[in-house]
């Protein structure tokens, strides 16, 4: 079983009637739902105004995929917790950042860049391209792209390390074009950067984008048990 | 002074009269007109239907940075030419693949892949995105992306390795994206891969096109002496 | 089930009685020997001197990973059989390329450079170190380290492609270090290049050798359906 | 001219005798002394016990390439410091990572990881071997290697990303192997690492050491204007 956390920051779903309207239970909450169906899953949620914002030491502990979604409130989430949440990275945990994410604390930490990228929000469609049709991330989409009708525009210079493995390219109705799927590991854990997903729009609704975050999540799952490793003083090898 | 050669295959502007309206000297011509004019750059030209397809050991020896522009006729370049020619590169001689040079066989030896990649040829517009925008190659690109009247389609999945580094995006009129400007590093020699350049429309003309192409040659230069490395039976170190 | 061949010149162990007194049943058998007790593979051999060199389209095709030893006979692999092996690795065949085999056709199509590299043969012992402790390739190398008594010694430069991960680095008693376990992956197939394995030494008995190539047999195997892509001409966009 | 700023930690110097023996004029010192000495440099020190750490906005938007050692007060250096560092690199400043500065907060930050490794000090003796005999870092390294009679040995596993390229492998007379010289390019900034340079040992004053920092401010010396991205919000394409 892999076991997955659904962390978002769910203000704009409390706040705002209109992107209620499309997320009723919370962007976490409709992840989770078609995530739960997968029966190797377990699936759990965590939100920004549950206590210590949702992470505990303990919930990472436990925790083989994290997915995150935040936005209007990156600057809630304490240095401490941010730094956790990197800590546990680095030990082996997958991690999905979607969309807005791309400017959360632990992204930023992780990336060691400042993740900056151009964006309007006029509801232009989006198409997402398959770069690498062999990656596991795409597994299941048919035809090599698939269509999103209305998506926040996302534009380059996206200001990030370059990518292990670049695994989409999105271009928007306007003509933009943004690197919309991206794969890196850092230490022992992988990392997913996946750029659908505005509040506005039923992005997490598509079976396209469902198919991408299920594979996502196989993908990122650890390969190894977790482990941190320190900066030990050393003997001399003894053989 | 950077010594370049642009070697095209020359065979479109022989046998097509529309193509020759474009570029009465040839492609090469069109291409050695506007480097030519760079103080730093010595160039000459080469085609395929000179002695010895327009390539010999010493021409490579000589020249810092080669173009390589070639379509239907990529079978006419023998094997031996070819394998010389990458031979230069790994020794450390820059090279800068055009267009359909996607399918040359220098490109595909360097690659180790097909670099095949799907096409349409309906005179859409292309604009063309900078990724790095700090990269030496795209200084002088204003405001992030430039665009061509016309260009041919060549859509994703680019069958290429990750490149060292992704430098331009393109998309379409018709909404597809291609990795259009890559950088890649093999042994000592530097190679850039530059999508546009079809034969029907005026891309080297374009000032944008040029300044990357100039940008290209200063970049790809050799940093170091060119050497071919062996593959020697050593004594232990004697130190 | 894993289906893995593995393929061995076996040249050395018929014309030499020191090194068939190292692998009577030839390096093929003796890696054949400890794959074959893992559940989930079903293991083959194939030989130089067999029909086609060993290599048909349909072993090829009923090949998920193949294991590649030659040394002194690479010029007796046909270039269409090493062109074959090439096409199967890019459509999603997993490889795994042992010792001298660096010098072998399929691998230096894959690689697209000389992969040459320094040499010498004085039974020195050789530490292999784990230079990323969660690759699932090191996954039971205990300590970060393991001990083989005696190696061929291989120096850098090896003249390859940066890995997309490096996963071991080599040293040996006379101070040389080489890049010992290299990742790559080219279109839909992964390719691991691992050093040791001189035909004079019992390197494939080892217990260590033998983990990390039978966890390459797994990280190697495809993640999706083998697929050749093509150069399609295509219609616009319907969507 | 190439701007040229050394910043030290200078409190072994200060502090203990024998260090002060080696370093008389500190390690930011030694460096400077032997940078100062080519045309296109100018070069100016600045040490934590400075004003402000040494480190102002003023001289790092006046420094092309800054060179940063650092070991027992990395705690010191204020985050706001730290940031301010990181945010000069990704805007395009060259930085070049001394030795113990693996665990500086600046580097840190760039990398997103632990940059953890293991220690020991033992006076051994290092080799430091050439991977990329054609990167412009190493040139003027004679015979593929060079020797340092003492330097701490630091071993892997080094917790960093894949560097872009890597450009040395150090052994130790103990066996040991460690990624003694590292690249990467972060946003617009290029970044060096280099292993050498242990305060107890007169390492600064090697020769070959002294031409590969020589060589590496003139790789990480700045290609372009130096440019922060932002996050804009920016209107549809014009064009």
């Amino acid at each position: 079983m892999i076991r997955v956390t659904v962390w978002n920051e769910f203000q704009h779903e409390k706040n705002d009637e209109k992107i209620r309207a499309v997320y009723p239970d919370g962007i976490h909450g409709a992840i989770a739902e078609f995530l739960g169906k997968e029966e190797d899953f377990v699936v759990r949620t965590a939100t920004l105004d549950d206590e210590n914002c949702g992470i505990t030491k303990e919930l990472l502990d436990e925790t083989d995929v994290l997915f995150w979604w935040g936005h209007v409130a990156h600057w809630r989430v304490p240095d401490e917790v941010a730094a956790m949440v990197r800590d546990a990275v680095l030990s082996g945990m997958g991690m999905i950042f979607l969309h807005s994410a791309h400017h959360s604390k632990p992204f930023k930490l992780l990336m060691g860049t400042t993740c900056n990228l151009s964006w309007r929000e006029d509801g232009d469609y989006e198409r997402l391209f398959v770069i690498d049709p062999g990656h596991p991330i795409v597994q299941g989409i048919e035809n090599g792209y698939f269509r999103l009708e209305h998506e926040e525009t996302y534009a380059e210079p996206f200001c990030i390390p370059e990518p292990d493995k670049l695994v989409l390219i999105g271009s928007y109705e306007g003509g933009e074009v943004f690197r919309s799927g991206c794969c890196y590991r850092r230490e022992n854990g992988k990392i997913f950067y996946f750029q659908p997903g505005h509040e506005a729009f039923p992005t997490y609704y598509d079976k396209n984008v469902q198919t991408i975050l299920k594979n996502a999540v196989r993908w990122a799952a650890p390969e190894a048990p977790r482990k941190v490793l320190d900066c030990p003083h050393v003997g001399r090898l003894p053989y």
